[in-house]
């Protein structure tokens, strides 16, 4: 029986060079539910889907406010996203506090990025089993990043991680010349239509998603779920046959493939750890 | 023989991206004895299963006093619930000693989840193998937090945890909308209905269980055992043939195929470490 | 060969929830001398078999004094209990120094309890591999607790642990409701009649046993050998056929099957490491 | 079947005398995408591949600048390279502060590789995966280093490295007698034929690639988009079919050898890791 | 084949809760040359087998002088009993200077003790592999104590310990009920005619034994060779042909046959690292 | 398959005696590209083959002056040689300020050897892979040693280390005893016409060697490339056949063996790590 | 295939009470160079056997001073015996610096034995592998200690440690008896013949051996070549052919069969790491 001798520790080195353990942790942001991030010149939208554990229970926070010009959307391991988040936000107070302006958002990803960095090499730790999309707004316009487990960050025009993931993707790839013209409310509505796409014929509504919004004049802040709601009806987004069918069997394949070498005593149809 | 290599360490991911010491911890949970909470607008009502060892043994604590306007329940691993709740004892006394006012439920919480999310990132420590019910009254209304040992948490109206809570969890989710604008008896006595599920046709008395209560214009306290008895009574709850029978095998089987699997020197029917 | 691969770290999880390492730490204690403890309104007794090794050697010391209202009785690995005694000793002193009071016994109990979970959950040491029954009268009156290798602690009414302690427990269980309005006198006899029943047909001496007392205007002692004598003679205790022929069998097959999991270089018929 | 005992901890000698964990770490710089250097008496070019992740994304940062005088060009794990480019800023500040002068380029290499060197003597830790090529200009002139992640530096007058860097090194071999003498417009020339011959057949154009320039009364900066897409065309490099065919093939054949070795749940054809 | 997984950690229990390495430390103690003590109400007389390794060099040390009311006799690894003996010395001289009276040999015993406990709880110690016959003579009299690599202590009327100390016990266990009233004479006299039960028909002479006594008015000394010789002449100990050989075989037979067990580069014959 | 169990960690002794990973740390020492030493009654040289490579690349520097009076050949891994010479450097700059004096060369040697042992005996970090000539002059003369991976070191009259060194030792093996009253001039030619027999047929041109001298009233020089190749020039020491064929396979032989038992991604020609 | 578990870590016991790490650490100081010491009621001579590794090199130092009074013959690892030997001078300057009078020999030897006893209790360290021959002269006569890597040490008449010594004790023990009278001249030469004995048919000259006194107003020094080889003639000690060859097959042969255990790169007829 064949064993991979080099991947389970986060210091060793595969002799093709790579770290499967940060690799691994990439796979938990794949399992984490869908959030996408949108950026036009003036504004930057983040959505996700959080489907409530139970009726009983509210939803998973999965966006949150870092500072009145900073948010951001996980998907992944919740703890090491909060854990992240309230990271992210002490460091906006610190700043703030000594310069008395806000903390460029490229300089707080870089910050982010290099905490993820150094669980990357440290025997005693593991990598952070989250994705990030941070989005904010500061003296240099809008931005939208993609922070990974690995440490490393990307800058995107509109971003898509987490379950099926790929059809979103596939939906802004279309759609992403107009973006950066786009109104607020053309973003909102292209959020929420993309968001659609990774629901696998789902109905789209207001308890299952979660939208914010920051942008020139307008501080980071949330969609109450009427306002949410009010635009999925306006728009006629709802959508009970989803179109994005034949993007999503292959993502989730994927997914399979790599559950089916786990041994676990979850259920297979759901996502292990509530990520 | 299979051998599982990425479940022994809590800082090794397996290549779906999963920790299986954080899931293995949750399975401790589900091998302690039920504990539910139940919230109105006003008040909280935490219940717990709690019988005693022998006859010669009082039971053994399962909700504990926080501060005045919080409590908790826990199910899992006895000793690990002990040092949190003592954790947040202190947090609490600490808070209203800097600020004069009371720490929010939602804060407490929040600490909580990171103290345990740090346990499952570092190599040398464990995660917590407890979960705790949080209820508590701030200025926000009445809160009801269930925290997990991968370090998440979730805001619930109602929840169940521990050994067959599956069917407390079906009674409550038919209730659930009734429980906003319950009064404090019929609360109290949707709890015991609801515990009375998770016992598999044992009869509901007081001295297997615990029932705590917190609320405006009350401070949390655990009812005493007369005024617990006096509501079944009066609530004709006792139930001799309980009528959870289809829900609680299916759980059981889960746990049964799971310690299967495990081979040590406790007996099969009682639950091991007494938690 | 089957490898049971989630017994051998104090900080790993079975797939079912398990810590075995805690579990077999449990095991210890059953492998001590048994040890009893009673408690009625006004006292309570701890009482403890401890044969000499040889007839060239003092007994070993299985009860301690902790402080003038508080002692201990110890099952499992001597040298572990001696150095929590030592502990609860110190914080007694300085609880006193500190308040001028007295440490009450449940306070006592839950501080002994944290120093046993750390144990837990840490990768470079190991759980505690001793019982403790502590016994203690303070403003809240007469108290009896049993602290666990595993942080956990319960209070009782009477409680025996340790070799053969099933037999104490039966005749324990048939008598404790007289515990509680027993006569200093009379909870000394159960103690012995209770200890009587660990021994197997063996003759209960006093160069055996240990029996000491705490109580209201009685601060805690060890009584002397004669007077132990004395109480054997005159209540006719020392049942040289016992009647606890039927219990221990079953209790002692436990440990033999366990045993003979194990290899090691010490003698079947003796207890290792002398605890 | 064969396992190489020698080659998972870093601290670990092979019987020849190999690090192979070190080794190991040299293979992520072969696998990231190209990047060249090359240095005249007066200037000195870095380029690199860079292509976007998607359309939706910027192209992810592989050139760096460190100060005035000095910028860096990395290859293998991105994360890695940000954190050491950030170090070098940072002594390149504070050796300025105190000495109100630049850091000379060879001192600062040193510097550099010395960090390197501690990650392959410390069982906690593993080895950088990134080169770095670190090209400068100092009172000594133009200096063009590779950084290794084995905590060597060697100074070059031209370099390639990264995924099919082999076609760049002959380009550059058969023209590198020329660079001494050549102009700042050669010398970029032949920087985009050289990474030309890395692209395998693909179009070269100024999406894909970076280039940035320091030499005498020329700060260290990245050339923007416009101009480099000018030089392409005025050079008419960008060349469809490329002549580098046969020295590819190669090269490759070496990293699918390596890759085959491996087992990841990343796609064959994709750099793991982004690198 | 057959592989205990349970006993290479000192950190370890066994699934029938036995610490393996803390029970092999104990066999280096049955490995070392044979040590006695015994005591009567005014003097203790410790005797130690120390034969050269070869007529080049002298006796190594087996018995130590800690105080002048204390002394001690080693059995096992002379290294850690150095370690341990200077460690009482150094107790003994700062208890003499705080406290301006001599440190109680009982005290002394639980200090020793509780060292070596911590060597059974920590992953990157090894227990002491000694044991330690400590006599003394204080306020409360004589006192004769040992002390085991376990943590464990125990009071003794008198004991063997070390290679064939069975014989010697078998002796002194005839005749301990005259130790108590036994004059300075007898007691050593007992204390050679035991230790010659240890030699396996091997002559008893100064040459082989060491001999130390404390007492009332007697400051711990050790005796000199001369004063040896004399008393065995004068009891006519020396005994050629032992009458303990029907004792020794069988306590041999387990040392052979724990022995087999190791593979080692040293002689049969010779006990190894000359313990 | 056999499986040496005692050649991975540096502080596991074998059953023979012998610490594997130091003797492994030293076969890199004979990786090493190679560098003598030769030592008159005032002047030493030191002499390195360093092939650049490739043409683009200057060659990778073997020796460094460490102060005035003192310089150092490597051969091994270049990284650690590195970070040695500057221990050595700093070593010499605090002698000097602290004593107004040159710090004497057999000191600085010990300060290094014992630098060197500590690797051997930590269980977190390696032994150095590199072998050291220190050549210096100081008041009792000139000095040459070899500092070797084990903290071993050596006075040499000449040494040679590294690839194929054991043709150059065979050369002044023959010719040592003129060494002591060589003219400085002499002295260099010597180490030419050593360093030739380590090529193996290569032609020796000053582009492939370094060569340096320290000698009274002559600070530590490296010489330049025209200076060394008049010499060579001069000398007739080219050699395009080398008579040192016959030695050379042997060595050879050795090194190809024990790479064979090695598996890695480098290939066979090229001594991996550019040590 | 057997495989002993418990001789890899040094803080693991065998199941018969044995540390095989100590036990192999004894080895390497069988492999060693011979090394003896012999003692007179006035002097001490250390002698050992140190050829050169090569003509070119000289010979490596096995002899070291420590202080005026006393010195130290080591066998094993040279670069612990270096250490050590710096360890033990800086203690006598200490000393003497604090007290104003000279270090005693014992009490040297037992900080030198308590420094090895650490080693062999930590699971981060090794055993030194070295035995150190210690000989001084203090206010109580002359003193020869044989220092052992167990953290034993044992005072002898006359000792020989290394290859080959079994023919040197013999020799010493034919002659022991007249050594405490011996002149000064005597000793040394019983110190060459023994030396002799170890050399297996080579000759014995002043070039393969040093010798070093201590005694009486004779400050501890080594004598000169000049000196040693002039008594080799005067007491025709040369020995072409040795008489010892019947002693030396027999150590050989086991030195060879544990070597033979082993595998290596280096050759079998050269000591490893030059020890």
């Amino acid at each position: 029986m064949f064993r991979n001798q080099y991947d389970t520790d986060v210091t060793t080195w595969s002799p093709a060079g790579r770290l499967f353990q940060v690799e691994y942790a990439m796979e938990a942001v794949k399992q984490g539910s869908a959030a996408i991030g949108l950026r036009s010149k003036t504004h930057v939208v983040l959505a996700s889907v959080n489907k409530a554990n139970s009726e009983l229970s509210s939803h998973q926070k999965k966006i949150f406010k870092v500072d009145d010009h900073i948010g951001v959307a996980i998907a992944g391991l919740t703890a090491d996203g909060r854990v992240l988040s309230r990271y992210m936000r002490s460091e906006c107070i610190n700043y703030s506090y000594s310069y008395e302006s806000k903390l460029p958002v490229g300089r707080l990803v870089v910050q982010l990025a290099d905490k993820a960095q150094v669980c990357t090499q440290r025997s005693w730790k593991r990598p952070y089993g989250v994705g990030l999309l941070v989005g904010g707004l500061d003296e240099s316009g809008a931005h939208l990043y993609y922070n990974c487990p690995s440490g490393n960050y990307f800058e995107y025009q509109a971003f898509a991680m987490g379950s099926r993931s790929q059809a979103a993707k596939t939906y802004m790839e279309r759609k992403f010349e107009t973006f950066t013209e786009s109104s607020r409310e053309n973003l909102i509505k292209d959020a929420l239509f993309a968001l659609r796409e990774t629901l696998q014929g789902e109905k789209l509504t207001s308890s299952i998603c979660t939208v914010a919004v920051v942008g020139v004049d307008e501080s980071f802040h949330i969609l109450d779920k009427e306002t949410v709601q009010a635009l999925i009806n306006e728009f006629e987004i709802a959508g009970e046959e989803a179109p994005a069918n034949e993007a999503a069997p292959q993502d989730q394949g994927g997914d399979a493939q790599a559950g089916a070498a786990d041994q676990g005593p979850t259920d297979q149809g759901v996502a292990p750890m509530d990520i």
